[in-house]
């Protein structure tokens, strides 16, 4: 039987994610305390933080005295710290150790039956190679740490196998004999027709619900736009949902996952990656569905009833990236508009310096209201918010 | 030019609509801080608090140092204070001493010809008496401090009007010859159809909007429903938008106003009262408008765009107030069905003492579902939730 005032939530990262989880807990009477090690991170405007990093045994124990339960909303969570505190942990850390390796979730996925791209191990240049002989054109990514495109490098035959295996283990170790290996993989190229998105959620007494499919546009392997639901047919969102299906059944514990996926040409639908964790392709949910991904996370992880996934309306987003050349002080301006254009909503993530291409915040884009599609207003409305000073952009000049 | 990370918000007061406030400014990347003297205060989970009386200077000039623009969301705030910091405050301190009044506030509506019961000044027994003699039965009440029905007396002739200005003037200081008087009115009883409210919002050069008019359903002078549209017609929705503009012309100073009005038997709009803050009339705005009227007020405070007001469906809210006779530790229970209903969102408050008829949370319910009309909806899921311990109920013993 849920209570409230309800219990207290730590969670390692405060980033983003953990701000709006924040956003979500004050209102359903949830404490949040965040793990982070940036003293003004995202979070702690609206959670109580603990400064130290995020694998720290210590600082994790910190958070566990402090919780009632654990999750987590970055993929740098220590499994074994979590494990270690006694404090009941969901998702269960298992699964962080399952799609925290790119390749150990590839072959956990391939043996629930999920059908995903062709893929090797590589940990050498000869590996490399007999995988490009085999497969064509491969993605080599790391198999640990990259995200946004980070750690991921294209490689074709003919290529540099060595200068490759470089850009996704950079310390050079890979080259030592006496070494493990690069700990990289190899992913067949997916030529793909759109990207899909679907959030799932693994509640209390095995209750499973999946939000409504999205479809997701990256540029430079970072998301910039979703639009739900996505331009495609239902055969397709159909087959997305099982793959979903069939992922969560091979995860343990509560809470959401990200799951990304590609939509081919010929219609079938391939496992991408998945995150156990609210995912930046289900941004939408907070205005466009009944209840939000962040919402969701934390009823799940409490084992509360999970709120119904519908969709409210069509919905966009758009995420506000640095559009910097080099790191400054973040001063968002440009978003006038966006702030008078009905169904537009502004999320900001609170970072105090804005990078190239980082995450700094998001707009959605609500419809059913005559103004148009929500996908065209939401890249409209983004693309006039920027980072750059207008005056030194017009003048070509330092200030 | 709106620019983000936006800058810092002090309120006097750190209630539900403090956290409100707080669960709002995060998104817009606006920094709140709130003065409350209860150091657990509601607001405290997503603002940092100064812990502080509403009305100490010496509070008010420490909440001015860390703010860029000062506002508040209760009637306690002292007007002087506010105006000594030197910070912009919103809106004008004027409006609280107007509103704060109910007989100064009366008065200047009728001077801004908007129509209203009857009402006569009050401050002793021969004052009532007449006033009874002119108005028949009369709503007696403070002209300041009252909420929710505290301070308010019905009176009618031949009743005990010395008794009934007890009530409404407990302290007995109306007695003595040298005092001022009971500082009471008396209003002329209304036979309303039902009651309306408006949220209003002057921003920044004189922009202005109005949310759309709800309908609102008071048991014991405690508000209890609302439901948006009302169940009147247009032609009495036009007469309440009227009222309300009228009233934001009467004012001073940017953000949101309550308005509280009754609608007769014969199709009139009567102002009952208004409140220069977000009001409980207006949290169905959250999920059920495109803005929710506590963003709304910080855009006007901070003199931002305005954002649109429009409703995104038929939506329905309902207090949780405490059903406890005595107070006690706060503990609701009976909400799992609300938790897993289409279109149902909880709103806790963060209270640790649950007093009779308390306001400790709210209940919001939207259409649009085909899951039935969202008034009965949030009545019924509303009515499941309750303080009182169930097992020390069934049996009626104490544990």
């Amino acid at each position: 039987m849920t209570t409230l005032p309800g219990p207290t939530v730590g969670v390692v990262g405060g980033g983003q994610l953990g701000r709006m989880l924040g956003e979500a807990a004050s209102p359903l009477g949830v404490d949040l305390v965040v793990l982070d090690p940036t003293p003004d991170c995202p979070a702690n405007r609206v959670a109580n933080q603990i400064v130290g990093e995020f694998d720290d045994p210590s600082a994790v124990a910190e958070l566990a005295e402090l919780a009632d339960v654990l999750t987590y909303e970055i993929e740098l969570a220590d499994p074994g710290s979590l494990l270690d505190t006694g404090v009941p942990v969901h998702p269960a850390p298992e699964t962080l150790r399952v799609t925290g390796d790119k390749l150990v979730e590839k072959r956990a996925v391939v043996e629930a039956g999920v059908p995903t791209a062709d893929f090797r191990q590589v940990d050498d240049a000869d590996d490399l190679a007999r995988a490009v002989d085999e497969l064509g054109e491969v993605m080599l990514k790391a198999r640990t740490g990259g995200y946004d495109g980070r750690g991921n490098c294209p490689v074709g035959p003919g290529d540099d196998y060595e200068a490759a295996l470089d850009v996704v283990a950079p310390d050079g170790d890979w080259r030592r004999e006496d070494a493990a290996g690069a700990d990289a993989l190899a992913e067949a190229m997916v030529d793909f027709e759109r990207e899909l998105a679907v959030i799932g959620v693994r509640g209390a007494g095995g209750e499973r619900a999946l939000f409504p499919v999205t479809e997701t546009v990256h540029h430079e392997e970072i998301l910039r736009v979703t639009t739900t639901p996505p331009r495609t047919g239902n055969v397709v969102v159909e087959r997305a949902q099982s793959v979903v299906r069939d992922v969560l059944d091979g995860l343990e514990g509560r809470g959401v996952v990200g799951v990304e996926m590609f939509e081919t040409s010929d219609g079938k639908v391939l496992f991408n990656e998945a995150a156990p964790r609210p995912h930046n392709s289900g941004h939408w949910t907070i205005e466009g569905a009944h209840t939000s991904q962040f919402e969701q996370h934390l009823r799940a992880v409490l084992g509360w009833p999970l709120g119904p996934t519908q969709r409210r309306c069509e919905t966009a987003s758009a995420n506000l990236l640095g559009d910097v050349d080099v790191p400054k002080s973040a001063r968002l301006s440009g978003v006038d508009r966006a702030l008078g254009a009905t169904g537009a909503h502004l999320h900001w993530y609170g970072k105090r310096e804005a990078r190239p291409l980082r995450k700094m915040g998001h707009l959605t884009v609500t419809g059913g209201d005559d103004e148009g599609p929500p996908l065209s207003r939401a890249e409209d409305l983004a693309a006039a918010a920027t980072f750059v000073d207008k005056e030194t952009a017009e003048t070509g000049t330092e200030r």
